[in-house]
């Protein structure tokens, strides 16, 4: 095999396979990046068993065949070439001669056909979305997936669509988050688990432009994400979702009216006197048109005070200061609608057409008074 | 204690002390800034017993007072304050209350006449600098100390002073930095051995511009670096540092001058394949007006070949890449001279005047030629 590259278009390639290559793994081929060019493109592969990702790079076939090559070995190499042309070549017995200007770098590479090809999906059910609202979905929403693989399906995100709408969401058993979006044509229902890892790849390794397009092909055990030149696929989570529209309907008692940036400000300050062994809640005492906010603990304490505009009942409540910061973190209006029911009872951040909605549970509270 | 800081003013001045706040003692007492407002001014204090940093901060004294208060948490609460004006108050049982705008902080503070006063020199001898000068200094030298307790005075520096000259030299087995700098006026001679720590810290904290000065007085065990509003005092490293003079002179049988850039990229390649367990030299084969450099390592090799301007004999020399990377980096030379004996002896990396010389041991090789 002999192909010659520009470094920028190499370097691009390898950045994006390089999200699939697994760190620990007893098959160490999938260590390496399977470089392709036995059909007229050239492809490089990486695939760690769950996901796998494919990209083409542009770049001529002087000789065709394939290789595979070491993940971190290549990255580094062509890292620190000149930006100018590269030379790639192996041998029939798979050593590689990477050159570029008057360097020159000599590595063992591995047999091509011992690298494991990506699981085939048959390319029916898809739909589009632009790169910028999925990169967007997922920032939103993927903070509350649970990190304890206990329960599997706490690990992974819904993708439900249901006519022009897909909706996605996250819970870990203390909150729920939820965003809809409106796709540009209706399909019919679809409903699968997509693990939490796969996303938080794909938003690292897509653009984000508004004005270009990503594929979500939907397979049976397999979902796969095209966008330009790449393929992502990655198993599904098996289950039946939990049933978030049980959990997240009904009415409230109290619905408060904030701006975000002064209650942000309040919950960063009083974070200052958690910590990991000591998780106090913090405590929001609404009466007419005050929010007194407080957290006490082992160290010391906090009070602030914001403004609110408040419909209903008065009402003491607490919650984890985190879950909080989580949620008004990836909500970009500049105030908010907090609808609680009692001190029991989750609270419901959301806005009017419901485009998000973030429920946390409260926890117990001792004021003291 | 009754003050009143500005946020910024306040802030300065905590991240100056934090640098001497012990992450690991067994004195918790340490683990505070000493806030000591009983002399007309407001002084700030941290003592890690090795070093001791005092700031003053601009603020207004209401009641007079001192207090110790857990730096972390200072720190924390100070940096997520409002920009505005801050009150910090303690009782006579060293309750704190911190409070800016409509948040207000209650923590347990200590006495602060538990905590310990920086040590006492008497300030005699001393020489003045720039702060941009000493901050290159420190800079362009500290890489080679040697992090090994072993050998105390290899973990500090030799300030040595000389008529109108100031030389800071570090060493640690394999290689010496030497950098020599011209003072405005001239001294008696004075040769002490600070801790590589105290100045990396000292580095931080410097703002390093040119027309602002430091003073540094040497004590009989203490040297102390007074600028602007702030004092460091550190201990001395004991002992009489290792005769530079004797390894640092001689003459040489090959000169080359090489462009620093490509030298650079060159090593930079090589490192590629130099892992902890495989430490592989960096053979320079120099040879009329070409050096071959290349690195053989278990993983692969790497060949590149850069033109020299070259006086004396050809060579072929061998040495660890990151000694001769470490050196390189921090000359500010567009082209640098390397003068050798063979290949048994060091380099020395030096400009004309001896601004600085970077002596580097090589290492035994084996070509297989």
């Amino acid at each position: 095999m002999k192909l010659y590259f520009q470094k920028s278009a190499l370097m691009e390639g390898i950045n994006i396979v390089m999200k699939a290559v697994p760190s620990k793994t007893t098959m160490t081929i999938l260590e390496c990046i399977l470089i392709d060019a036995t059909s007229g493109e050239i492809r490089l592969l990486s695939n760690d068993t769950e996901m796998a990702i494919q990209t083409m790079v542009p770049g001529t076939i002087a000789e065709p065949g394939m290789t595979a090559i070491d993940a971190k070995l290549f990255f580094e190499i062509v890292r620190k070439l000149p930006d100018n042309e590269i030379l790639l070549e192996s041998d029939p017995t798979d050593h590689i001669l990477i050159s570029c200007e008057k360097s020159r770098f000599n590595i063992a590479g591995r047999r091509g056909d011992e690298f494991v090809e990506m699981p085939s999906l048959e390319k029916g059910y898809y739909i589009t979305l632009n790169q910028f609202t999925l990169k967007e979905l997922i920032r939103q929403t993927i903070f509350s997936i649970s990190l304890n693989d206990n329960n599997k399906m706490m690990t992974g995100e819904l993708f439900e669509v249901r006519d022009n709408r897909l909706r996605v969401a996250s819970l870990d058993g203390h909150r729920i988050s939820i965003r809809n979006t409106i796709l540009k044509e209706s399909y019919e229902p679809k409903k699968v688990i997509v693990p939490g890892k796969t996303l938080v790849e794909i938003s690292r390794i897509i653009g984000g432009e508004a004005d270009e397009e990503v594929y979500i092909f939907f397979g049976s055990n397999h979902i796969l994400f095209e966008f330009g030149r790449t393929i992502v696929v990655s198993r599904l989570i098996e289950g039946d979702y939990f049933r978030i529209d049980q959990m997240a309907g009904g009415g409230y008692e109290t619905k408060i009216t904030v701006n975000k940036k002064e209650f942000m400000d309040c919950i960063d300050q009083s974070i200052i006197f958690v910590r990991e062994t000591d998780k106090k809640p913090l405590v929001m005492d609404i009466h007419d048109s005050a929010m007194k906010l407080s957290l006490n603990s082992m160290i010391g304490s906090m009070n602030g005070e914001i403004s609110v505009d408040k419909t209903g009942n008065d009402l003491m409540i607490a919650f984890n200061p985190r879950f909080l910061q989580d949620a008004l973190r990836v909500i970009d209006d500049e105030t908010v609608d907090i609808y609680m029911v009692n001190a029991k009872n989750p609270c419901f951040i959301r806005d009017e057409d419901e485009s998000y909605i973030y429920l946390i549970l409260p926890v117990n509270f001792n004021t003291g008074r």
